[in-house]
């Protein structure tokens, strides 16, 4: 999704230093002290407007929540809607490939890629966020135990992360093909989801490090 | 599928003593004595009227071939396909629950499940052929590195699948849904795939005991 080009997004971002986190490199290995707190660690990839993080982070007060999204205005639209509400949220203004600079081995709970950019052409295969060079990333940052909770409309795309995650070593749990139509407790939606889930199917999976 | 009952058929399969196994049990844990060979042993469950068994065996005369079906016109119908070209093929006319009577642990290298009854309602699910019951039992009949290949039209059907698999603690791979618009090579066509991939997409996956 594209949003209008709004002029000062970039500056005006820089009015919430509390939120979005300027240099996030300086917390490496040391975001529970950002936080204040030892509470695990969940980092949404590609946070797009911020709902999703938003109903998680106001479901579960005593995790910590980051959201990172390269688009500024995707990261500005999620400022005005935490807006004086973020002791335990924090956003990245960054591109997903710098994860290794931010975070160090185990420090990520929990991943969530919610409707990631499908990248259909075999030769972008590499930018999809499941892609194996991103894997091995997340492999490193997420702790023992540690979880990649996916959520998709595109079947291609599902289907390439499920093999992904089986070729990474991953263990799958709690696949569904039609995430509104299945059993699974407490869905948080995106404003993408809210849009398309009823019209078409809402692939669902996650994805775990060790044994299950 | 249904066939018309042929009066005579169980009588008929006793004609073939070389093919269909009587006392499939007096083999157990030595298979490969039966077929004077070390190759390793395949086993379908469910091979239906061995279309696939017939290719299959057809393009690996160094493997063994064992199918498995209930339906004795089924069987009768494989006898027929098979006339004259059996030395490393047999059929056992039995019930998939009886496995663990004919094989001892790690005598089966890989299992084929080819559009297995879906068994669609909740309260059938324990008879479908990927229930968590039966997976036990093919964990234990299955030898080191072995190999589960399941094909379905059914979409629930491989949902099922695929979350009984990663709670039973196999790895997936090769995950397709829509196989015959796929890449994968030297896919063996069932009567049913014949008939049906023309106009519905056919899932495929594995799984594997043990690490990728």
């Amino acid at each position: 999704m594209r949003l209008r080009r709004i002029p000062g997004t970039k500056e005006a971002l820089g009015h919430f230093p509390d939120l979005v986190i300027g240099e996030p490199s300086r917390y490496y290995g040391s975001w529970n002290q950002f936080f204040g707190n030892e509470h695990p660690i969940h980092l949404e990839l590609g946070m797009g407007k911020g709902k999703f993080l938003h109903l998680l982070s106001q479901a579960h007060p005593h995790l910590n929540f980051l959201g990172m999204e390269f688009r500024e205005e995707m990261v500005y639209k999620a400022v005005e809607r935490f807006k004086g509400r973020h002791d335990h949220v924090g956003f990245l203004w960054a591109n997903v490939d710098k994860i290794l600079e931010f975070f160090a081995p185990g420090e990520i709970s929990r991943i969530y890629l919610n409707f990631s950019d499908p990248w259909p052409k075999k030769r972008h295969e590499k930018r999809r966020l499941t892609h194996g060079n991103f894997l091995k990333k997340y492999q490193i940052i997420l702790s023992p135990g540690g979880e990649i909770h996916l959520k998709t409309d595109n079947q291609d795309f599902f289907e390439f992360s499920l093999n992904a995650f089986a070729d990474g070593g991953f263990f799958l749990k709690n696949i569904t093909f039609d995430l509104h139509h299945s059993n699974f407790p407490g869905n948080m939606m995106t404003e993408y989801e809210e849009r398309y889930s009823p019209v078409m199917p809402i692939y669902r999976c996650e994805a775990k490090l060790t044994t299950p």
